[in-house]
C-alpha cells in the first residue's frame, strides 16, 4: 500500500484476514472504536455466564465445598497454566494472583536475596526512568528497605549502565507511554553478562507480542491480566520465576498459600516447591473465573497461529495507523513517539502533541473512538495519545475508522471545545 | 432454659427474634444448615445482579470510562468505609483492597518501622502460637528480613511476655480454632504500657462481634472480607490504621494505588496521606462488587440495633449449642474448646475429640450441617470440630437440628463409614 488506504482497502484486508472470526469471542459494544484494549480489555462473551455460574451455583449453592468441587483451590495456579502458553512458558511455571505490584514486589525482593548471596558487592537496581511508575515505586520501597540504589536511565542508557554494581535490571518489556519494545533475549544476555538478574513486566507485552520467557533465558517476570488477556477490572496478576531460581529463597509475602501443606496448619512456614511458593492469601475467585474467559480466547487463537499470526496482524494494525497519521493528519502538529521498526514496537500507537492532547482523546471519546491519554513530565517526555491495537479484536476499518475521525477532530476544530478541557479522575 | 430445649422451644425464640428478617437478605441452599460462614459467608441476594451488572454493562459496555463514572476507583475506599461502621472506626480509616495476608505484611511492616524509630532497642514481636499460621508466616518472613525475633506464647502467656524489648503485639481478635476472644481494650493498654504496638488480625471478629477499634487504642487492624462480611470467594480484605501513624512511614507494598497522584505518573513515589497509602496496586473490581453488596446487610441491621443486637442473638446461638451439647451429647467424647464466658467468646463453637473428628464433620456435611474441620498439632492443640453460627442468617431451630444431627451421626455410628475417611485438599 503505497497509496493512502481507503476505506474499501481496509474492508478487503478485514474479508481476508483469517483472524476475524476471533472479533465474535467478545462482546464490543456497538458505535464503538476500543483502542484501549491495552488498559483495560473487552468482554470475552462466556464471560458473564461463567462469572454468574460462579456467583449462583459455586458460591450461593455449593459454598464452602467449592473449593474442591469447584477447584477454587487450583484456579490461581490452572489460569497461570493458560497464561503460560502466551508468554513462552511451561505448565507449572505461572501463577495468576494479586496484582502486578504486588507480583514485582515478590519477584524483587527474591531476586535481591539471590542477589546478595552471589554477588554480594553488588548494590544498584537499574531501570528505565519512564518505566509505569508503579513499578519505580516498589523498587524504590525495596532499595529503602534492603540498602540498594535505584537508578533509573533512558532506554538508550541501558546497556551502558549494566556495569558490574548492579545486582537487577528491571524493565517493562513494552513501553506503557511509547509502545517501544525491548529485545529481551538480547538485553538478558547483556545482563547476565555482567552477573545481573532481569526482572521482566509484561503488562504490555503478554497478549500482544510474542513472548518467549524459556527460550530468552530471563530470570524473573510478571505481568497484568486486564489488558490485552481480557480478564476483566483489576483482574488478578501473574508471576514467573525461571525454575532454577524459584526453590533458592522465600519471597518476602510468605502467606498460607504458598506454604508446602497450607492446610497442615504449623505455626512454621515451610515453601511449596516451585512457583506456588509466590502465591500469598486467598484469590478474588470472581475476578479469576472472568480472567480464565479471557484466556480462553488465546487458546482459540492457538488453531489459527497463535502469537506469532497476532504479532503480523497487530504490526499491520499499528503500520497502517501511523500510516495514515503521517499521510492524512500531515500539518496537524502530531508526533510519532511509537518505533517505525517493528522489531522495536509493541501493538500501540502513540501521538504526540505539544498542546491539546488530552482534549484531542477526549473529543475523539465523544465519537466514540476510545484511546487515552498519558501526561509528560513537562521536559523529555511529551503528553501522549495512546491507541491500543488488539488483534484479537480489532480490525483493519477500524484503525481507518479512528484515523478518519482524528482527522475530523482535528479539521473541524472540536477538539478545542470547553468540554473537552475538564480532566477525570481517571483517564 | 433450664431443662434441654426443644424444637419447639427453638422455633418460638425465631419467632419471636427481631432480627429474624436479616435472613431474607441472603440466598441460603435449601436443605442446608450452613454453620460455616465463619469460613465463607453465604451470598447476598442482592449480589448476582450486582455482579452481573459489572460484568455487562460497566465492564461490556462502558469499559475503561468506568473508572470513573461507576466509581471503580473510589471502590476500595466506599466499600472499607461501609466495613468502618462495622469496627468502630471512621469513614477514611479503612481500605478494603488485597488479601488479609499481604495487609498485614503492610502494617506489620509499617510497625515495625515505627517501633524503630521510637524504641530502636526492641527486638521482638510477640504473638499467640494458635494464632492463624497466615499470619506467623508473614511476621517470621518479616522477622528474617528485618532482624527482629518471633516470639510465640499460648494465650495465658502473652501478658506475661508484653516486656521492653517488645516492639509489637499481633494477635488474632477471635482465635480461628477455639472462637476464643482477646479483650481488645485490655490488653492494648497492658502493651502500650510497655511501649508495644498492638496489630489485631479482625478476621473471626468483623460482622461477628462489636469490633471498636476508635475506642479501643489499638494501633492496626487488618480483617477478612469472606468470612462473617459475606463478600464471596476471595474476598478483597480490609486495613485499618490509627490515625496517628497512617502518615508517619511508608509501607513497603508502595505501589501507584497508594501515591499522592497516581495519574501523574511521576517517577517518585510520594504517599498518599491517610490510608490511602496503604493501598498497592489494582484491585479486582467484580470481587469488591460482591462484597459491597455483603456489607449492606450490616448497614440494615443498623437499624434493628446493628452488631450490639447481632451480638446479643450470637451469644444466645453459641450458649444453646454448647448447652444442647452438654446435654444431649453427654458420653460421646466431645470437649468444648469454646470459652462459656461469654466476654471470651466469639461467634463459633469449636468441639474436640480425642478421634474422629474429621469423620464427624464429613457425616454432618452428607446431612446437610455444614461445618468444618481444623487439624490439631496431635499436641496441646487438639483436632477441631467447627461450627461458626452467624447471627444476621441462622435461627434457634438451625442450632437444634444441627445439634440433634449431629446426636443422630454419633448414636448411628455412621460416622465410622468409610466414605467419611478419605480428607479433602481443602475442607
Amino acid at each position: 500500500m503505497n497509496l493512502t488506504p481507503t476505506l474499501q482497502d481496509c474492508e478487503l484486508l478485514d474479508a481476508q484476514d483469517p483472524l476475524r472470526g476471533l472479533r465474535n469471542q467478545f462482546d464490543l459494544p456497538p458505535g464503538v472504536i476500543y483502542l484501549d484494549g491495552n488498559s483495560l480489555g473487552v468482554l470475552p462473551k462466556t464471560a458473564p455466564a461463567r462469572v454468574a455460574h460462579a456467583v449462583t451455583h459455586e458460591w450461593g449453592t455449593d459454598l464452602i465445598k467449592s473449593w474442591n468441587t469447584a477447584g477454587w483451590f487450583t484456579l490461581p495456579q490452572r489460569v497461570g497454566d493458560k497464561i503460560a502458553r502466551v508468554i513462552g512458558a511451561q505448565p507449572g511455571e505461572v501463577i495468576a494472583a494479586d496484582s502486578t505490584s504486588i507480583n514485582l514486589f515478590k519477584v524483587l525482593a527474591a531476586a535481591l536475596h539471590i542477589a546478595k548471596a552471589d554477588h554480594p558487592h553488588k548494590t544498584k537496581i537499574v531501570s528505565e526512568r519512564s518505566n509505569f511508575p508503579t513499578d519505580l515505586y516498589i523498587a524504590e520501597a525495596l532499595c529503602k528497605e534492603r540498602g540498594y540504589t535505584l537508578q533509573l536511565v533512558e532506554a538508550d542508557e541501558i546497556a551502558a549502565a549494566l556495569q558490574a554494581d548492579v545486582a537487577v535490571l528491571m524493565l517493562t518489556h513494552v513501553n506503557y507511554r511509547t509502545g517501544a519494545m525491548h529485545n529481551m533475549q538480547t538485553v538478558t544476555a547483556q545482563a547476565h553478562a555482567q552477573g545481573i538478574l532481569t526482572v521482566w513486566d509484561l503488562a504490555h507485552s503478554a497478549g500482544a507480542v510474542p513472548v518467549d520467557l524459556n527460550g530468552s533465558g530471563a530470570d524473573f517476570a510478571v505481568g497484568c491480566g486486564y489488558k490485552y488477556l481480557n480478564g476483566g477490572p483489576g483482574a488478578p496478576a501473574f508471576v514467573w520465576v525461571h525454575p532454577q531460581h524459584t526453590d533458592r529463597f522465600w519471597q518476602p509475602l510468605a502467606g498460607w498459600w504458598g506454604h508446602a501443606a497450607p492446610f497442615a496448619f504449623t505455626p512454621d512456614y515451610q515453601p511449596a516447591q516451585g512457583i506456588t511458593r509466590y502465591q500469598c492469601g486467598t484469590q478474588p475467585i470472581l475476578s479469576l473465573t472472568a480472567i480464565d474467559c479471557g484466556l480462553d480466547a488465546f487458546l482459540a487463537a492457538e488453531a489459527l497461529g497463535g502469537m506469532a499470526a497476532l504479532r503480523q496482524k497487530s504490526l499491520a494494525l499499528t503500520g497502517l495507523f501511523m500510516q495514515l497519521v503521517r499521510t492524512r493528519l500531515h500539518g496537524h502538529g502530531f508526533g510519532i513517539a511509537t518505533p517505525v521498526e517493528e522489531a522495536l514496537r509493541g501493538s500501540q500507537v502513540s501521538l504526540t502533541r505539544a498542546e491539546g492532547a488530552y482534549a484531542i482523546v477526549q473529543a475523539l471519546i465523544a465519537r466514540g473512538v476510545i484511546g487515552d491519554f498519558r501526561a509528560g513530565d513537562g521536559g523529555q517526555h511529551a503528553d501522549i495519545l495512546r491507541f491500543g491495537f488488539t488483534p484479537l479484536y480489532i480490525g483493519y476499518a477500524d484503525v481507518w475508522q479512528a484515523a478518519e475521525h482524528l482527522c475530523q477532530v482535528m479539521e473541524s476544530g472540536e477538539w478545542q471545545d470547553a468540554r473537552f478541557a475538564q480532566k477525570n479522575a481517571v483517564t
